[in-house]
């Protein structure tokens, strides 16, 4: 019999959980039924899939014993509010929030980098998505420690608005429609300074020693999907871009490498697609070339003159795809195959009932 | 007497062109007269300059022996066919095209960094200043020796349209407002893809190693102005800015560094402003903070990490000023100042006038 899920997607009217819904459909996900759920204000709001539509309900509006798997598309302040809950009920939680990613108990996957992890299960009921600059670049430098291992990357962002939201989307088209039409400057509200038609070296609070919140979740991340010691140093830059990330990659490895060897490992990993090579003339990739596509796009690869042995490459994606809502399907989808009841993704709940005897 | 001088503007309708005219108003330089020159299509135009109205000129109806100093803010091509010429004349010409820079004979400049090297004249008549993104990179590098040297700089640019010509800024400008409108996209001409809401991570040619011309010439241009062996590895990215070209970072020095002296440092060299302090709330200067500012702007000074001696930095600049008209004003203001018969400054002839005897 085939394994159908009842699913829910929670923060779905959001950039990324409008995506979840339509890649799980554009994938022919084994889905059951499927709840939404987001805020008091997006409550009652109607989304398609598959021919039928459905109603956005309220959290507290869901019986989550009946629900197999959930889609976690919120920030960090409702990760914390909701997910706990949600998996002592028995939902399995795929969160694309960054507030359990560096937990050890927690899971930090790329299916195609280290979909392995997940044969051991996900101890607390909950597995996370990376950030959406570190999945493409951990994939980039997966893909190459198959020539020589990352010693140092020094990365520089062009990150688009859609990765701050659909209010930071609206935010850039409405400035730069004022200021195109003559209407003068709309004060922003999203970001910290004006979007349209400039771009900002801060993304998320300046933590104690200078670096982002951004920037800091970054190197963690990358080290702990490649259980790796590689040294990342990042500025995160927002610019004035609907959908779609790119970063400029410096990367100094601790043996040789040439490009050729790095076209040919990283065309070896799936989900990456690389367009340059010297003699295509200079193909490369720009958001608006990458939008709405499932592959992380690699061009400009060139060897670092400046260090012994580096590569230099820019990366393209779509942040809300590979990003975040692919990255998440694929995930469920990996886990279905390593266990398709899912149990070996359900809270340990054995031990905490115990306890709870004694409350 | 007050010396003034007859200066003539070539390409005097373009951006730096422009802007070359409205600093020297600015700046109050001792102008006697101002040829302005434009190509055909742009002869009779008026400009203004002090309350007079100009007309632009043909190249081919001035007297050039009647200039002494000539502003030189057009492209490769035409610096190789004018630059002689005018400067056989007896002109002293200050080239803001990338022609001559590397020309062992001629002093690429940055008052403030290597005013000094002007003291030795201009054997072939010409003096060049750098490349828009080489000057601020190329003065923060100069300001931070002071501490330790640079060893290797990894520096990602964020550069505005503004940079490649009036055209430029209207294909950004034509482009956004069709899409907002519903107008959908318009070709791009100036640009290899569409600009608006968009990055392009290719500046200028690709050259045989992978690189561009652009990310090319700001390696050679900072290790002759500082007289450095630095390495630069830069990758060039246009953004749908405006004005205003920003870059990020990462330099490598031979020893210690710290946050604190490397503000210290920056501060102290004259043109740059450093806006950065953690216990000031992380302040940060973007494209539209430093419009028409003659300074450049160093800000999100922070350790790296990621290496032994190490400093991660953004930099703000208008690229039209300091990056192109401003630092060409001063440059002439400098060799005034040294010799204000400008005599040190011309091509020095008599040896060409000696084998033109033979002719």
């Amino acid at each position: 019999m085939k394994h159908e899920y009842s699913i829910a997607i929670i923060g779905a009217t959001g950039n990324a959980g409008h995506k979840t819904l339509q890649i799980l459909e554009e994938r022919n996900f084994p889905v059951f039924s499927v709840h939404l759920v987001a805020s008091a204000g997006s409550v009652g709001k109607e989304m398609s899939f598959r021919n039928h539509t459905l109603k956005v309900q309220h959290f507290s509006d869901i019986d989550f014993s009946g629900i197999r798997l959930v889609f976690f598309c919120g920030g960090n302040a409702l990760a914390q509010q909701y997910i706990c809950d949600v998996t002592k009920k028995g939902c399995v939680v795929v969160d694309k929030s960054s507030y359990f990613r560096l937990d050890p108990k927690v899971p930090l996957v790329i299916p195609e980098v280290n979909g392995d992890v997940l044969q051991k299960g996900a101890p607390l009921g909950i597995v996370s998505t990376p950030n959406c600059v570190a999945t493409p670049l951990i994939m980039t430098l997966e893909a190459l420690s198959h020539i020589a291992s990352p010693k140092r990357a020094v990365v520089s962002t062009y990150q688009s608005v859609s990765g701050a939201g659909r209010r930071a989307i609206d935010e850039l088209y409405i400035q730069t429609k004022s200021l195109l039409g003559g209407g003068g400057t709309v004060a922003a509200e999203i970001f910290p300074k004006r979007i349209a038609h400039n771009v900002i070296p801060v993304i998320g609070d300046i933590l104690g020693n200078g670096i982002t919140e951004e920037e800091e979740k970054i190197s963690f991340e990358v080290c702990k999907v490649l259980k790796s010691d590689v040294k990342i140093a990042v500025t995160c830059v927002r610019v004035p871009v609907f959908i779609g990330h790119c970063m400029s990659v410096a990367c100094e490895f601790k043996g040789p490498v040439s490009e050729n060897d790095a076209f040919e490992v990283l065309e070896n990993l799936d989900g990456i697609i690389c367009l340059d090579r010297r003699d295509n003339g200079g193909v490369f990739a720009t958001p608006i070339d990458v939008q709405n596509e499932d592959a992380v796009y690699v061009s400009r690869i060139r060897r670092d003159h400046s260090v012994k042995n580096g590569l230099i490459y820019w990366i393209a994606s779509d942040n809300l795809r590979k990003g975040a809502a692919l990255n998440s399907v694929q995930i469920a989808e990996e886990m279905i195959r390593r266990d398709p009841s899912l149990a070996l993704f359900q809270r340990r709940n054995r031990l905490l009932s115990k306890h709870a005897l004694f409350r």
